[in-house]
């Protein structure tokens, strides 16, 4: 099977999410002052980090399926459940934009990352397993610290959501930094895959 | 003319039918216990059963096109034909969501999957009378018994939804699960076809 | 410049806007009876017709674009043009389902419709006019009577309305008919260029 | 990397803010009459202005990729970065629409616009930068005059809106204007470059 569909359906969904988001910030009516915004502001800030969190994952899925030639059916749904945990992330950006940082929606928006974390991960080892290899790929996932780190760091983040939420967030936006700031070594073991 | 669009199109109407069914998840405003989320139960499990059958018609979609080569104005009517019933998941998933199993509510969602299946069949078999044939399609499909005995449920299911609702989800989850687990002969037919 | 991703943006917008309008139909909150769903009736006999609508201008564009190798800045304004009459349909679908068939509604929807059509042949004309020339396009559309009669019927419907509303949803579904019947010159001429 | 499913999501998200703005028009309910429509004027006006502004962003996104052969990941964040401030588009157009070219509405609408300029001029600069070059394009930009300007007449509107917003409002209408107004100078070199 080819990849081109699985691209392109997944684009759709993502760009999706992205975009409906934003349909949480509703533009206070009758109420033309910089400060009827206020109340909007952890709506807002939520709204950011999650886009910068779905921008990830289209960037990793990019990145990932770039190097790969042919998926399966394992990989079709493997790709599906990575979307499904995705999609939810409006729903706790939501609840947590509209109950400024407390401490169940920011638990369920850390346990949405943690399972959109594993989905990625499935669906990473179900590429790798797809008949004839992806040496490049493997290669430069290597060990996938990152990703286990990750999810370690949503795990930890989880539980000190019952107790000082804030430190939460500040881990969810410490996970997403270290995902934004590019990998010289996986963009090099890519540039390197495709001039041959 | 070629197939191209078509995918595009219909990738890009499943890929928003499958994403705006989490805008019925209201995240609940100035509630920010666990508890307040109890109501959106039912409404998070109907969303999560219309996902894996939006996935399933994705799927379907994906590996029946795959193996197609051209397509008619028949064949793009068929197509929109299908896509209007998907449509319609949405608000039947919302309705039966809120409702947690009435008995409208949960036969009006299995009609609209009764129609979508019938509407799978009719685009099905404009494909296989496109000219020229489409000898790989009509040997994966075969006689087609998965669809046929998915519109018998569905029938069984919308009857048994006025008496007792909750049987008839128990069906529809059966009849997902009977078209997610991987069907090994279509996959090796088609295999089969992308060698030669 | 090439036509891909003039297809792509206006298969985008045309899916999302056949998709949203599904959002018009509200699913009843604790109301599980087909009684309740009496109210969304005329709702969903206008969002049907605004289906097949969006539809038909899908197939037209589809055809259309499979004849065109280049497009010019002029086309891609003039689809644009387009989209955005066609972008209205679901607000005017709303209106007119809400005010089950009442004058002023009837009519805004004829005048969306009239401007979608005029839009539809300003587009035509910009395509036909690209340096280099398109004569299989020219060929198919001919004198191009069907979308002449159309604005007609749409103008006449617009009268109508004030005065007999019903008969100008009569004259929408009628026209849309005109379109639906497959035109076997069109297909005619578009095959034999492909087999060219 | 290549560009493709750069374009794809890219258009996948412009294709959904373009149309999910028309969601702020909501149709009145039990209300059909002209008349009805009178407080949804300013609505439509600030949509028609929004749709005209992300029709030129994605025109222009179209010609500037048209001439773009590789991408890096320092791009795809530059392009992720311009989706964003474009995501807010729909929340502006909702605010100033709602009340009617109100002061703090009309700056915040003029930051968007201006934010997304500075955004278009890193993704150009980005692009520029990536390793090979790309000759036609820096050919094609020069200087960036218009650019340049955009930001200066979008930095004097935000200005002037605390003084007297419809002057700002008429601002925005001619940056709009000037962007639309097709420049020869730049399909030109385009063209000059696709014949090679």
């Amino acid at each position: 099977m080819h990849k081109g569909r699985l691209e392109a359906f997944s684009d759709g969904v993502l760009a999706i999410i992205i975009t409906i988001m934003v349909l949480e910030l509703h533009a206070p009516q009758h109420a033309a002052h910089f400060s009827d915004l206020k109340p909007l502001l952890p709506v807002f800030l939520t709204y950011a980090m999650s886009f910068v969190y779905v921008g990830i994952y289209w960037n990793n899925h990019h990145h990932m399926l770039q190097v790969t030639q042919h998926v399966t059916g394992a990989v079709l749904w493997a790709n599906l459940h990575l979307l499904f945990w995705l999609s939810l992330v409006p729903f706790v950006t939501g609840w947590l934009g509209e109950n400024a940082i407390a401490k169940a929606p920011t638990a369920l928006y850390g346990f949405v990352l943690l399972m959109s974390g594993v989905a990625y991960t499935i669906l990473l080892r179900e590429i790798l397993r797809v008949p004839g290899g992806n040496k490049t790929l493997a290669e430069a996932v290597g060990r996938d610290m990152k990703g286990k780190a990750s999810v370690v760091f949503y795990a930890i983040a989880i539980a000190v959501s019952f107790w000082n939420p804030s430190i939460s967030c500040l881990i969810y936006v410490f996970v997403a930094l270290m995902w934004f700031i590019p990998d010289p070594r996986i963009e090099r073991v890519v540039d390197k895959a495709a001039d041959q």
